[in-house]
């Protein structure tokens, strides 16, 4: 049997799946000092086995400190404490060249009230440390929405007061992680291939994440539970709030991921990060053209004309120390057979 | 009455539209001689009525030069050939300060065949005169697709005629440009504040595209039929092909369109185009941001935080001189006075 | 004798020259009304043979519009009147796939004052048309330098008159240029392949600029004299003045010059543009590894080499629509044969 | 006396220097076993008091691994031993809003050859794994070149052994760093506002080197000895080899240092990292337009053209996770009181 059947079989399995009978189960809580401000560099909260479902909950990407409208996130979050996660979690048996497969079962808005914020020196329509312009900053702004469980929205008003808007609840993680390879310990605001703060809108319930393992245990965390966010980020925050969070975590032995992937049902989607824009979105390209051949065999070149007519590509955020661009393309599109 | 007034009543309205009995119509399909390789620099081929329908037809984006799928394009297509215009048109009493509302009302694919191709020097995964890099280009490749109009399709096969790939017809025109300011006149591979080679998907049918008027008359051409093509273009080339184009063209007098804008009935949308993609992106939001505080008389930092929460933002191409974001608002979501 | 022989000929010669005696003169000094804004575009000013030495002049960036410290530029300066054009020249015999070699003799500040300014929305410390931003612009600037031509220096105060300081003049020509290829017609506040705006510091009395013609008869003009200028130009202009030139043409028959190069006794140096600015670098660098290989023969990979470890790669401007930067490289570490 | 007056002190003193007598001395020379690969994350190596005299060495970026010519980097370093720091040193009485003036007082090649390579998927004008692009990576080469310490050159020949070329000996530090602030560990590939891997060859014997302390100790380190190096260091080595490093360290108390930093006796330097290219020279520009104004009092636009008129700004290397730029202005020119 050569190379050709193996992919059939993986195209027939999908994104491995235990029955749900048959999984141990972790819950856990965090308490505020549990919550870790790295993507590597702390000990394992917990050692779970490969097939565990975990139901957790995650704090809002402002450590929880804000909790008023009139407080500014830069006065009430300490230096450093942007986007706590849950974790780590040492998935034991867990090895570089390996993969985790997370599976996010559930995800649910943990508090009635959603807080978006803009934040001098972070943002994509204003100077920031990284893109250093002179004159005076944009002012720190707070807005609360109301979340409304039944209609699935959440509802702000304008600063003024005078005209509001609603946004339909799209719960995603903004950050789900391993450890990084080289021994890096990397801030919780930065996501690359070991994904991070990938502030992602596919990181949702019902996909299936990817994450090559980059240290023994692999050590994974999530936080930054994003209850509706637009394309780009532009301001530099989503509708913010803390997440309760269910999720099972598979291993795949001897297969490597470069860089991060999300599947589903309907879709696979590749997920770069890079500066400028076009080399995040240039990595997250080569990687679905990659992934692309996999599935079918294709060669390079027509690999690269695949996904040129067939993929999305939207702007996932603009704002974090690195940019990130997902790219997707519809499972029931790949190549066939030619005799069909 | 002030300009909160003027908002509302801009926002009844819509995109403007004469009744289809009213209009003057113009037949016109362009001889080869008569197509035209920039935006700018041509005298006018007909002189058009603003409310006009025009009833034409674009040659593809290879002057028609390719015919058979063993042809190079970089072989048959003369230099500075690429994506031949129809136009250009002048729309009597258009003057700079104005803005043209052309609606697509239908976009039919002109042939039986659409062509992809890689273009050595010209890409996104591959070095370019512009993104300059040392050793091999990829080798220049076509494909062929059979266009099945019943099932609305494009149908290709690898190369090695092994497997193949269909791809659902989604028509659009990849140029869509007035002619520049100050005395420009630039390739017809370029997109740019004044349209032109923005590859844009949603320059399809149903859609009102406005053009900020820079020259007397507005000189607007089109070309570049695209029967399909995936975000980002990058392999260089759409599923391309000739186009069967009705359109309609507006003049709004007075009314000032920094960076083209698109609208249809459920969404507004605006285009940005430059380099770094960033760029591009936040000439788009910005122009977004203005939009909806036109449109709703939202402060700036709240109309900020409104489009960061709500927008889409796909890359269009990051293969032309200039690359191409759109941003775009569904238009149910606009704030609305508070009270509710 | 075929191409090779005159590749040795021009080796030997280094930047070709007649004898000063030989040379037919053409003086030209243009009236306001002659001035142009564009490259390409406009009838020639006047025809000259291949050896012309042209003593001539230029209007400043500000097309001569500012004679007083409390005048602001934008107020002014007909709009599109940036950097007038003093040309073009149509260089009999010159054909595309030829190239000219711009001698520039002497360069002489033709005024006492030179003029610098911050345009709002123009530079690279702040929100512009292409970076764009919210918030407010920083604001229009006027600084008048004095020159001082005994001792080669220009002397300007801050704005509340406190402070001076003092730049030692180091003329040079913003703009050089010849017409686009493929029929465009660009703004003169853009550099690109055709030279242009390209505001670098080595466009200065004592080197060759050698364009490569995209036009009968190349169409070459210059202005946006240069006084003094920091490497970036980050505020947008340099310290500008008119400028009394002296310069000699000569015509490279059979020779190709994608992007500008520029060489004097001591270095060659080549003229890249683009955004982002590693990529206006790397279109530099690339064509400083096709000169280095041209002129010794080494192979591709040791010619990368090289250049790494011999360039000087200042930035040029990142100001203008597309950004220039200069790579340079010392003739006397050229490879030689390894005997010695 | 509060910092005002330590600020009135250095701007008389210039870079803070303790008689050389009273200075401590530390010798010390890592065992191969020592050796560090990231800024952060390990403990110190020694304790050193502010003031010490540093007599050290460093290996070669590549961890000593290659000796011969016909060893492939790739195949005898082991992954993540790049860039082998010597160090982290921790300082007495460093605290976060200090700074460490590191006075860089020689640099000598110690071993008679300097290395320099390519990598595949590492370079400036090829692929790599953060520009991604499709098809065959260049090939892996290595150039040994021959330390010549009396001519004070480094000669190498082509691959083919036809032509040599020869590069004065120009030793700097490639790495320079303190440890990250939020608990981050990078890699020794990685520049940023800590320092680390600028590859700026103004970190050489003469230049004291100021780094802003962002955990107690600081925890400096050094490494990756460039015995010369050209602008954007393209191909992605310098010629590198180990070196004997002599240095001293003071701490300045009180001292905000958020980027880094060089100063001479005729130069002040400011370093910026980041991508685009463009933004790296965002940040150290508006770097030197803030030490600017520290120094002489000017207001914000009167720096911004001072800055416009008179820096230099070189490329120091785009190959990096983030490229660095430097931007320098000559002392003797800063603005002074306006009557003379």
């Amino acid at each position: 049997m050569g190379p050709f059947h193996i992919v059939l079989v993986l195209l027939a399995l999908g994104a491995p799946e235990a029955p749900a009978a048959d999984r141990p189960v972790v819950r856990y809580r965090p308490t505020h000092g549990e919550l870790r401000y790295t993507f590597g560099g702390a000990p394992p909260i917990r050692r779970i086995r490969p097939g565990t479902r975990l139901v957790s909950w995650t704090e809002d990407c402002y450590d929880g400190a804000v909790t008023r409208p009139d407080q500014f996130p830069t006065k009430v979050i300490p230096p450093g404490h942007d986007n706590p996660q849950t974790g780590p979690f040492f998935v034991e048996g867990a090895e570089p060249g390996d993969t985790l497969a997370i599976r996010i079962e559930t995800l649910e808005p943990a508090r009635d009230v959603g807080i978006s914020s803009f934040f001098p020196g972070f943002g994509a329509l204003n100077g920031t440390d990284r893109t250093a312009i002179l004159g005076a900053d944009l002012p720190e702004t707070v807005w609360f929405y109301e979340v409304d469980r039944a209609r699935r929205t959440a509802r702000t008003r304008s600063r003024d007061g005078r005209l509001s808007w609603e946004v339909p609840l799209a719960p995603f993680l903004g950050c789900l992680g391993v450890a990084p390879s080289g021994g890096e310990v990397r801030s919780t605001v930065v996501p690359d291939n070991f994904g991070g703060n990938m502030d992602c809108p596919e990181v949702r319930a019902g996909n299936t994440v990817y994450l090559g393992v980059r240290v023994p245990g692999a050590l994974f965390s999530f936080g930054d539970g994003h209850y509706a966010m637009g394309d780009g980020e532009i301001i530099g925050t989503a509708v913010e709030g803390a997440m309760d969070v269910t999720l099972t975590v598979d291993l795949l032995k001897g297969r490597e991921t470069p860089w991060p992937r999300i599947e589903n049902a309907d879709w696979i989607m590749s997920v770069g990060a890079g500066r400028p824009l076009e080399d995040a979105a240039r990595v997250a390209f080569k990687d679905m053209v990659a992934w692309v051949r996999e599935k079918t065999g294709l060669a390079e070149m027509d690999a690269y004309e695949f996904v040129s007519q067939n993929a999305r590509a939207p702007i996932a955020q603009m704002v974090d120390p690195q940019y990130t661009v997902l790219v997707r393309i519809p499972k029931n599109r790949l190549p066939v057979p030619a005799g069909r």
